[in-house]
């Protein structure tokens, strides 16, 4: 505690003593901040009544008694961890409206005040416009303290191409707790690429009367995330390239001439050259002193450019850069090589800031991404390449959380957006965070995790709470009665062709034969010793005897319950019991456990999660495989969680098997290392990381009248 | 004005008869707003009084009265042109510290308090955090009948690598009008791009005392707008190649099956596909009525690969994109093609944000893109893409200025950022109207205009103030003695390498010989009928002589005055002389003209630019260039004004030629037309459009604190 502090207002005063604030009652020996306030006033006193003609003892007296007035009134308001949210009412049509026309109808709060009301100040607050807002991470530091809430991570059954709800039962859920149960809740979701925005209709807001608004907000540039993941990504390759052709063009004295150049008499290596000779073993400062073979291997990375696995990237659905030859300009002098792009959030740098627990965390994962490696095979890295600096300040304000609002006015927290194949599909470490802090003991944070609980909730689970630290609490796995009729042997489900008849109407035999999926999914999250909500995303179409057979298979294997959802239809008033079920799961004592220890070969690793969470008989690694794995070991990223590369519309590796099939070899056809995220990605089958446009993509539906700023034909 | 708004507080009565407002006094027959709140107010009781159980007279009375006085007291705050300014003092050090120590020194207000004192309503500013927000461009709609401020534009003479100040100069000369002489005033400025920025030390905000703040914020994504230029740009391009691939896959049936497909029973063209038809001359709107000749011309663009000119942009200095092969994927089926990526301020777009007026003319704008021809030679354009709607929509924020402040709390608007030779070189349109309507009768905008008065001031009037119909005020022509020695003769000067001694020292005879350059660019203000006041930008080793020697051949040369300007050192405070200058000249009467009439056939308009602009005695068409022109002709494209491409390093077309050589032949080598952004690009000589990094570029020095968020090494 700084002494000229205590004289300030409120704000200081709110700081201090906050750790031994008791959670509910003040047990002996404890103490409240105002006692805190007081005794520290006395001391402060003493400093302030010498000052040479100044403040007089009853002067003293006043200030002390209204800086302890202050705390307490601060301290009760910390206390009261009940927010004091103004609810939007919503006003439900049947039929359901389209997506776009119900967020339409409601209009958000101005996201300050939505700020004010779940506690945040101002100073905690950037607003991007009146709809969204980053939040400073300096919002931990305040309540580092302060007891987190429970946490629920919300996961699936393999999934139609259509999908089943899980973010719109992410939506629906927190807005029954926050909205109806007067619970403290935020749903904490991706932000979605853009690319697909103008390929296929629809929007990744949620759906129906549980969405995040505004969805045209949420759904393009958001608050400029994804760019700076593009710029920062894009960055570390043009380095790349342009450091290859430097040490091509150039001989060793020019280079480290060039790297080291004397600046008005001067000469001295910049803190991440230091770095780099530290890596080297090199321990002089003096850039003079370097012998020749010093230099040279100081200024010669020697990239092998068939190893570099470093891609551009851009958020444009654009099939034509899936695989190009670059460096073809005259100027490049002939060191063309083929490379190509992937679409943004694919990028390792989003995983890295879904990831990163600080923006020290952040920095140390962006230092150690492996470009490539050099011509004797050691790695490459983003620090050998100068880039670490440079990438940390693109992304200063990428790493603050954005605040957007549900449908019914209820907090929710948008970050990061990684690849739920290639990379882990979960929103940020950070988000989860700052949300537990703020919705406080009493409260829930309700997070997505990416496709089924094969690939997504694991991935939450062995990845994502590893690296946190967070513990969950219960899972809630979305199932509908359409996606388990495709698993009992139901007509394919493609998008934009009509839905079969079997889909339509109460068909027991088909959806019978699908049950093994969704116990299977039930069995998964029991497996990590957390209970199982099971919520039955209600179709229009279903019939009460299938959402039976769905209870009954629910409780007969492990789930904690089951329970229908309607919060598609109704908002938060139709995921009440969905929102009863849950505060239960969650007082329940948690036993939570991760799949696989960390010391585990990574083989091993790779092969516990494909048969305990695929059903997979064993694995089936190709030669290639296996060196790879062995140079990783070598590399010391053996111990390194697994971040699975697999379809998410089938449990095995070939995504036109439905169902829940055993014993079968699940064959690992490559092998990647994603250094600075923290994993190591065993890929199952062709993984497309660029998406196109199809014949009519859904631009041609859209436009923006130029006097009202209304967006059309977007979803 | 609608009945019901009338006892809803302040805003809207603010809105009312607002055009009626006279200047400064009340002229007969005129009202001010109280007289029409009063007049209308009485209308209005009578829709009140009459309201069931409502209320009586006196209420109304009082309802009245206020509102009455609500409306003089917004009527007296409109009327009052001088904003209620809070200046940022200045602490001057000597020697001057570097830029990013200045910039940090100094806390910048918050952004919506600046707003507010420059007569911003709230609902008009979009914070994006504290230090930047964009403008809602409703602020024109309520200023629409308010009388515009004084337009000055700043431009230099042929400059050394270095840069001679124009940006300085351009925040110096407001923080004297603003901060000193009680003027109000704006600078509107270009954003920079983002790439230059890891590569060179240097920020583009202005330097010394004379900066935008905060500098990081300026330099980096600002509030998102090149982003948004790049993902409009790039989903262009990738609609682009997407369409040539789905044509040359698929017959004509299964094409226009695709383009206009069957959604439950229903067909339909969507808007732009309508255009399209229009543009064929096929009136019909029922999908299946088309006879298969109308839907393969419907469906089928036909577009030659060999005359694709739209590239893909990225905002990172990236050189192995300069020239790739695309399409290289099996997925693409061997359709690849050459292509490239150039820096995204070079994209077409940028040009085309920068230049319109209001949303609906920048879809118009975008609208008219031409990507490439088809193989009967008509141009194919965004509309036949299907692109415009979706492109606006990414654009939507973009076209919205962003309010940020000088280094004395002085108002700065930043708005584009074209390329200075592909393009126009000049921040927006939008940002002018809006600085020109806040400023008010008294104030004053200054911007900048790029390069020497040879491309950035010519472009800025023929092109930019054409489009814009502002009426520009007066020129200021920034020189340094430094650049003048160069056109002497002086030694070569290289950016990262010491200035020679013939710059360090007083040398009249260099200086001398290098007058017919400043000479040159003073007439070149003067043609277009605008007082040309010299602002000779200090360097600490200039001797008196030299100054001396400067104002004296202005002032023999045609300049309304030269004036030594100190700004860099000192802030606005050095700029006093410069403002006083300024006011005087911008009280004289207009005599804008352009130097050529659109009438003009486009040889001629190149013709007039080389001769009259660059001193040269002809230009030198190739035989493409003939038949380029000939086809622009054909294709409606003659009307535009024209937009040279030539290095800025010389009057010439030859960057090592200096002075201001007369007669010489310009060799015109090529020429492209931007339809959307509105004008035809003549090319001289080699114009690169992506920067590279070199051996040690900037990152290398750059970090980020993780606890305190300080940025280091940026600039």
């Amino acid at each position: 505690m700084v002494k000229g502090d205590w004289i300030k207002p409120g704000a200081v005063v709110i700081d201090c003593g906050i750790n031994e604030l008791p959670d509910k009652t003040k047990k002996s020996g404890q103490k409240l901040v105002g006692d805190v306030a007081f005794e520290e006033a006395k001391k402060i006193a003493s400093y302030i009544t010498p000052v040479p003609g100044g403040v007089g003892p009853m002067t003293v007296a006043m200030l002390m008694k209204n800086t302890v007035k202050s705390a307490q009134r601060a301290a009760a308001r910390l206390k009261s961890v009940s927010w004091n949210l103004r609810i939007l009412p919503l006003q439900l049509e049947s039929p359901v409206p389209r997506d776009i026309e119900i967020a339409r109808g409601q209009e958000p709060k101005d996201i300050s005040q939505l700020a004010a009301e779940i506690g945040l100040y101002p100073s905690e607050v950037f607003q991007y416009g009146h709809k969204k807002a980053k939040i400073d991470l300096s919002v931990l530091r305040r309540l580092k303290y302060h007891k987190s809430g429970k946490y629920v991570v919300v996961a699936g059954i393999t999934p139609t191409p259509l999908g089943e709800g899980k973010s719109t039962t992410t939506l629906g859920l927190v807005q029954a707790l926050s909205a109806h149960k007067k619970k403290n809740s935020f749903a904490c979701v991706r932000q979605p690429s853009q690319g697909p925005t103008f390929g296929i209709k629809g929007g990744a807001a949620g759906g129906g009367y549980s969405q995040v608004i505004p969805m045209e907000e949420f759904n393009l540039h958001l608050t400029g995330d994804i760019h700076a993941v593009t710029a920062a990504n894009n960055l570390l390759a043009a380095q790349l390239d342009a450091r290859i052709f430097h040490e091509k063009t150039q001989n060793d004295k020019s280079l480290y001439d060039r790297l080291v150049p004397d600046e008005e008499g001067e000469r001295s290596f910049s803190k991440i050259q230091l770095k780099r000779l530290e890596k080297l073993g090199i321990s002089k400062t003096d850039p003079d002193s370097l012998t020749p073979e010093e230099q040279r291997a100081f200024a010669r990375l020697n990239i092998d450019v068939n190893t570099i696995t470093w891609k551009r990237v851009v958020d444009t659905n654009d099939r034509f850069l899936r695989k190009i030859t670059i460096g073809q300009s005259p100027t490049e002098k002939g060191y063309s090589r083929e490379s190509g792009f992937v679409v943004s959030v694919a990028s390792e740098i989003m995983a890295i800031l879904a990831l990163s627990k600080s923006m020290q965390d952040m920095k140390e994962r962006l230092s150690r991404i492996v470009v490539a490696e050099d011509i004797e095979g050691r790695p490459v890295t983003a620090d050998d390449l100068g880039a670490t600096g440079a990438m940390s300040i693109l992304l200063k304000d990428a790493i603050q959380p954005t605040l957007m609002q549900s449908l019914e006015g209820t907090p929710v927290l948008v970050h990061a957006g990684p690849f739920a194949n290639i990379a882990h599909g979960c929103s940020s470490v950070i988000a989860d965070d700052v949300a537990l802090k703020l919705v406080g003991p009493g409260g829930y944070v309700v997070t997505e995790a990416g496709f089924g609980s094969d690939i997504g909730m694991e991935k939450f689970f062995n990845i994502k709470c590893r690296y946190s630290g967070a513990i969950p609490n219960a899972v809630v796995l979305v199932t509908s009665v359409r996606a388990l009729k495709m698993h009992g042997g139901g007509p394919t489900v493609t998008p934009g062709i009509p839905l079969k008849k079997e889909y339509l109407e109460e068909n027991l035999e088909l959806l019978e034969k699908g049950l093994p999926n969704l116990q299977k999914h039930i069995s998964n999250g029991a497996k990590f010793g957390i209970p199982v909500v099971v919520a039955i995303n209600a179709f229009q179409t279903d019939s009460q005897a299938e959402w039976k057979l769905l209870e009954k298979t629910s409780l007969e294997n492990g789930a904690f319950c089951a329970v229908i959802c309607k919060h598609w239809a109704e908002g938060g008033a139709g995921a009440l019991e969905l929102a009863d079920a849950v505060i239960e799961a969650c007082n329940k004592p948690t036993e939570f456990r991760f799949l696989y220890d960390l010391d585990l070969p990574l083989e091993d690793k790779i092969r516990k999660i494909a048969q305990e969470m695929y059903g997979a008989g064993d694995i089936e690694l190709s030669p290639d495989v296996r060196k790879l794995l062995e140079n990783y070991n070598k590399q010391g990223y053996n111990r390194l969680p697994v971040c699975m590369a697999k379809t998410p519309l089938s449990l095995t590796g070939d995504p036109a098997v439905k169902g829940a099939p055993t014993g079968y070899m699940l064959p690992v056809k490559d092998v990647i290392v994603s250094a600075g995220a923290g994993f190591v990605v065993p890929i199952v089958g062709e993984i497309s990381m660029m998406p196109g446009l199809g014949t009519r993509p859904n631009m041609y539906d859209m436009d923006i009248d130029a006097d009202t700023g209304e967006i059309d034909g977007l979803f």
